[in-house]
């Protein structure tokens, strides 16, 4: 059987930077080839970067993406890889964008990976399951493709799948089997969210039984907006062995030696099906029947035994769940800063656990230097309050300032007449015209540190604690802020460094210190309760009832899910901060602002 | 040939409120069946309202809309009409919500209509076609049906479908002739564009050819957060001939007697077929052979006369066009205003054009006292810029305020080192403060005012002037302000009302008197320019050398896409306001705030 280099260029693109992308995959390439690479993937829509949503529908971009993939392809061959397969997705389109209703549905734009070769392309394949649920729109860009393509490289047939063609029964795995394939690619563009590297690994190994072949899975790594890609980059055997498995939030070259069936190998069912697959005897089709056709192309058609000694690619262990998840936010914010030309955020520091967790983030991902914190005291913020972000500032080494908002909040208070919650509110949004004042005048992105539990009952003030670019814990539950805080402090004290946040941050009751003595349990229940209940009814859709019956106070239960449901119009002028949960504030939970539904409750 | 009384009911539902939604029908049926009715038919998802957005995903709102719909069968039969079939849309599923990659695909939520008749549904229509571009996530939310369902009423088959079927062609309207129905009802819950109802009459009477029966067409009308309906109703011929239209933008009870084919009349090819329609022979259908059903359903066999002499429901005038769009926005804010349970608004009066509108606008939806408009003059405020405020207030009769803003932004001055752009925003910022302050105190929604050109360039302070719950004008260009600003004054006049909007606030030159002497087009280019981009960069997806072909500069193409581009970030966190156009900032136009693609120069 011939063995096949393998070498999955596990990278963060940027999206809409189709240079800078190019010149990623022609690095990539040489450091591959130098190893002996024999077949370089690279993720989907790597030229393009992922997603791009409504870019789509420019003709002009489409044009560069098209262009873009055919001058990679000559320059990799000017490079001297010419003769080494390299697997680049793009976009591609053979007719408009399928933005109107009447619309040719067969024609239009295509989430396109090609194989590049020879100086050209030499093959594409379309990616058949199309996503439409979650933070996917791709029924909204992308006509899916009907056709398998099958590559012959070193003497292998190879597969050629994108993202949901995994995510999905039937289709182009089950036309992998009857085209007698050796090995399948499936490239992707997978977001982060929580255990999803747990859910991993069996749907490959579900998937490689399906094709009766090795499955060779390559995702992005980098933060895009809202999604965070964490990579975990893999092979799998068609027996389910995990073969090599790369880090995670992390770029890397996983280079691996596949000893695969050749093609002229008997399969069992391949004569039937020549030139064409058909999904339908298989146990799994749940689109029902699936015909695919398949479209053969030859690169390699002799086995080339790899040079050097044998190359394993080693099989990395995932992460922790909190180290998983601090490494998610770090990269999601470092990505978002880099790659919209920011060089420095500021955010204000109360003391609190809140600003403290994203101050060690943003330490983590940017170095102290390039970290402006600020305290911003009133008269109701306790000495404790100032002592406590003066200690955070002094163990992660931030750009410390201290700017007292009283002289600020008076003249408001004398020239117009307010009480109760405009004071508090107010005093909130003096914060914040000075946070933007500092980031207008110092270029600094400014950052805002309202956490899920927060967004989720609207207990924040529009304007103020709100304002920034980027909320690091935008879609991180206030009991995992603690959590994290806890982890993130010991993480440190295992690697014999300072940790990083105040333990009277952590400890302490939270406080907005708007008014006198105030608390955040004068107007929220205790988080723990608060946070059980809204993990189900925002990350579970779960109903009123569904959330009584798991065993939440009923009263608690009417009374959070009116707050959540009366927070809508805040949440969407909110913040876009990095998706860790299966259903994250912003593209992912759709809800109208105008909305009189109330669960039913009893009374 | 029977005639049949049809009641067409162009209503306003809000989304969410099942019980106001219902009593809204009971209330238009009794009216209807008090006139003779025969044939009571509500727009799209009457019960739910619509669009419900990820509620489809909330099993407790599903069980509700299928239990309410039951449940309003029985409350109008127990009001007497249990012998007048009422179409009423709303939500059903068979399965559990969609969302899940791997949820079988025939099973789940559907976009559905009921006939309610004898105190049940007698029977219920799938919608086949799902919209999933522009404002429309359908194929996220709900499984296409795939039978026609045709009911006879008062002796005449009548074919169901729902809004995107009659965009689309091919599948309900061919299969409707195939089953030789009379009538074809469509139920719609189609969003104000400009221009749109130019397109509706045209589409109705080609899917009446091509179903050869007369087509009644019932729209909702009302604001749901960025959209409007017009509502538009009519009813077209199998001929094309017009038989009535209802008046745009106000709920009407569109009633009109129609003489219909019997249903055991002969039809051309209906005997071929009698259960099962097949689309493939007609000559419009580009999604390929659409095999669909019939499901046939039987309320009345036999017809019955209708009382009294002959309805006619009268043809209404489409309005102008900037009647039309005048309507638009203010029922759009009118409906944000009271579904969300406001009962007040406040803005700022700069004297400029922007608040002008916005301000007329609003008296047009609430009243003068509903109204509050806040002078916040500076130092760089000119005479005519305080004078021109006021004189608006005094013609439209709004509640007036004056707080000059310097006491406030001095003291940001005087604690922090702040110069150029950063000392415009902070008074921008400053009066944002004090409109939120006011909002906080006395509970009105903030209103914000920046127009379509600025979102688009970004020609605004992120919480400062954007501040605001809602934006009456955000989806209209500079130009457009201007003109609806003088048809509003002009139309005053025809009716011997007098203008509201001050002359000097239409012919000065704009500025946003944040330095001394600063006019807008220190910084941007003149609007009437800057507009023809923009129309073909946003609306358009027009490219670089698109615009450049069709006759704008160059130099200034570049500039002006730049802005746009980087402009992304400001926009996420806009507020909502009412589409008018083709396609609106927001749920319409979709575009990564990482986004590194620059559309291609000479340089």
């Amino acid at each position: 059987m011939p063995t096949l280099r393998i070498a999955l260029a596990q990278v963060n693109p940027t999206v809409g930077d189709l240079p800078g992308n190019a010149r990623l995959v022609r690095d990539y390439t040489r450091t591959a080839v130098d190893a002996g690479g024999q077949l370089v993937v690279f993720p989907e829509m790597m030229l393009t970067g992922y997603p791009v949503e409504d870019l789509v529908f420019r003709e002009s971009f489409v044009a560069a993406a098209r262009s873009g993939v055919g001058q990679l392809a000559a320059d990799l061959a000017a490079d001297g890889f010419g003769d080494v397969p390299v697997l680049v997705g793009y976009l591609d389109a053979d007719g408009p964008a399928a933005i109107s209703a009447e619309a040719d549905p067969g024609r239009g734009p295509r989430n396109a990976l090609a194989v590049l070769h020879g100086g050209t392309v030499a093959a594409t394949y379309f990616k058949h399951h199309l996503p439409n649920y979650g933070v996917f729109d791709e029924d909204r860009y992308f006509v899916p493709g009907t056709a398998l393509t099958v590559v012959r490289v070193g003497g292998v047939d190879v597969a050629l799948t994108i993202c949901e063609d995994l995510w999905q029964a039937g289709g182009p795995f089950t036309a992998a089997r009857r085209a007698g394939v050796g090995l399948v690619v499936t490239v992707n563009g997978s977001p982060y969210e929580l255990d999803k590297d747990d859910a991993r690994l069996p749907l490959v190994r579900r998937r490689a039984a399906e094709a009766g072949a090795t499955v060779a899975y390559v995702n992005l790594v980098g933060g895009q907006d809202e999604l965070v890609f964490d990579g975990d980059s893999m092979i799998v055997a068609a027996d389910g062995t995990l073969l090599a498995r790369a880090p995670q939030f992390v770029e890397h070259l996983l280079l691996h030696d596949l000893t695969l069936p050749a093609a002229d190998a008997p399969a069992q069912d391949r004569a039937a099906t020549p030139e064409t697959a058909d999904a339908t005897a298989t146990p799994e089709t749940p689109d029902g029947p699936d015909q695919m056709t398949v479209d053969r192309v030859v690169v390699g058609d002799r086995p080339v035994d790899p040079t050097g000694g044998p190359v394993s690619g080693g099989v990395a262990e995932p992460l922790p769940t909190e180290a998983e998840i601090w490494s998610a936010l770090v990269l999601g914010l470092r990505d978002y800063v880099r790659k919209n030309g920011f060089s420095s955020v500021v955010l204000g520091l109360s003391g609190g656990i809140d600003s403290a967790v994203v101050a060690a983030i943003a330490v983590d991902a940017l170095g102290p230097d390039r970290v402006v914190g600020v305290s911003l005291p009133s008269q109701f913020s306790s000495e404790h309050s100032r002592a406590d972000a003066a200690e955070l500032a002094k163990r992660t080494g931030l750009d410390y300032r201290i700017e007292p908002i009283q002289p600020m909040v008076d003249p408001f208070l004398a020239n117009i007449s307010l009480s109760g919650l405009a004071v508090e509110n107010l005093q909130a949004r003096v914060r914040g015209v000075i946070l933007m004042a500092l980031s207008n005048q110092e270029g600094h992105l400014v950052l805002t540190t309202g956490n899920k539990s927060e967004l989720a009952v609207g207990y924040s003030t529009l304007y103020g604690d709100s304002v920034g670019g980027f909320n690091p814990i935008k879609d991180v539950w206030k009991s995992l802020v603690w959590t994290l805080a806890r982890w993130r402090n010991d993480d440190a004290v295992r690697r014999g460094d300072e940790p990083p946040i105040p333990e009277n941050s952590i400890a302490k009751p939270p406080s907005a210190e708007l008014r006198p003595g105030q608390l955040d349990t004068d107007s929220l229940p205790d988080y723990a309760l608060l946070d059980g209940v809204l993990t189900g009814y925002i990350d579970g859709d779960a109903g009123r009832d569904d959330l009584v019956a798991a065993g939440h106070d009923p009263a608690l239960v009417d009374r959070v899910l009116r707050m959540v449901d009366l927070a809508e119009y805040k949440r969407r002028q909110s913040a876009p901060g990095t998706k860790i949960s299966i259903k994250a504030f912003g593209r992912d939970r759709r809800l109208p602002i105008t909305n009189r539904w109330r669960e039913p409750g009893d009374g």
